[in-house]
């Protein structure tokens, strides 16, 4: 029998949106628990680390760490690559665009000015062309058809548009001939569209 | 013929160390490259990412991203779980590790002494006792023999292990039974006690 996925979150994107476009984007069914804020408190101490997203398998397995998650959904989807160098490409895309979205939330965040100043030049100037240039440069060397590794869609499509998206960088990315039409390719995928129109409409 | 790596780094500890030691334990040969700080420049245009480690195979591939080599390599030598769901708790260890650590750089660094202040309280009474604790029952709950998943040595011991160095927490992790005894089950991995007497000496 086909395990039973619940995903609980908020009802935001956050860090469950990627695991969510995974299951979209695979066809595979789960619940998209969307917890309202004041019901979090009572569930909070049986969470396993007192976070969110969990994933819960068959009503007794929790998984956490959003990352774990994915990475273990794409195996059970085949969406992790044909061979263990595809996985390794695949890897370092979502290290990659890991490191940008994190620098990119820290300038966003940093409330002292002077060096918000400086940690938004440092992200403009060096980590978004050499994060992106890099992507470009991947998906022209280990991707075929707009694909971002091999010839088929995998979790790297996903992280790359679920990180683009988030860090709004979009425009940024129009510069990147592979990587925008990557974007396109990911964003017209019949299902993702299908997500993309549908889900819930969020702040974050 | 076997693979010929050879890591490329500065003659630190940093984020090749973890490397360095799955390399060792796998009792996998490669060429430990300590660059001077004075080759860096003329180099960096050369790495794919201007940044180090740089694991480079036989000459030509040329891989970035520390956490998806250690993956990858740990794929390669049987360390990464029997099976996904092993895989799983795995990367669920790495994750929950690569936060703590995040959390520990983010403290120590912080200039701002009030909000140091705040950063490390926070580090102190809340992320360090959940993130132990939580590393502590999923060592009970998957692991065997005091190895932290399955009953082998894994990549999950090893970055466990790796982390702890890093941060100092050894002291913080003697009060968690499971995650103490794993710790020493590591060090004394033949292959990793040799590394850590013969390894350079290092700041950092």
């Amino acid at each position: 029998m086909a395990p039973k996925y619940k995903l609980i979150y908020f009802d935001a994107r956050g860090r469950a949106e990627k695991v969510r476009m995974l299951f979209h984007v695979a066809g595979v069914q789960f619940e998209d628990n969307r917890l309202k804020r004041e019901e979090w408190p009572a569930l909070k101490d049986k969470m396993p680390q007192k976070q969110l997203p969990v994933l819960e398998i068959d009503g007794k397995t929790q998984l956490c760490q959003s990352m774990a998650i994915v990475r273990y959904l794409a195996r059970e989807f085949k969406m992790y690559g044909k061979s263990s160098m595809e996985a390794f490409y695949i890897d370092e895309i979502v290290e990659t665009v890991t490191d940008l979205s994190q620098s990119s939330v820290q300038a966003m965040f940093e409330k002292d000015e002077t060096k918000k100043t400086e940690l938004m030049k440092k992200l403009v100037e060096e980590v978004i062309p050499r994060s992106l240039g890099f992507l470009d440069a991947q998906i022209k060397n280990y991707g075929k058809n707009g694909f971002a590794v091999g010839s088929g869609v995998s979790l790297a499509d996903i992280i790359i548009f679920n990180v683009i998206e988030a860090v709004k960088g979009r425009e940024a990315a129009e510069k990147f001939p592979r990587l925008n039409e990557n974007l396109k390719k990911t964003e017209e995928h019949p299902k993702m569209k299908k997500w993309l129109t549908d889900r819930p409409k969020t702040e974050m």
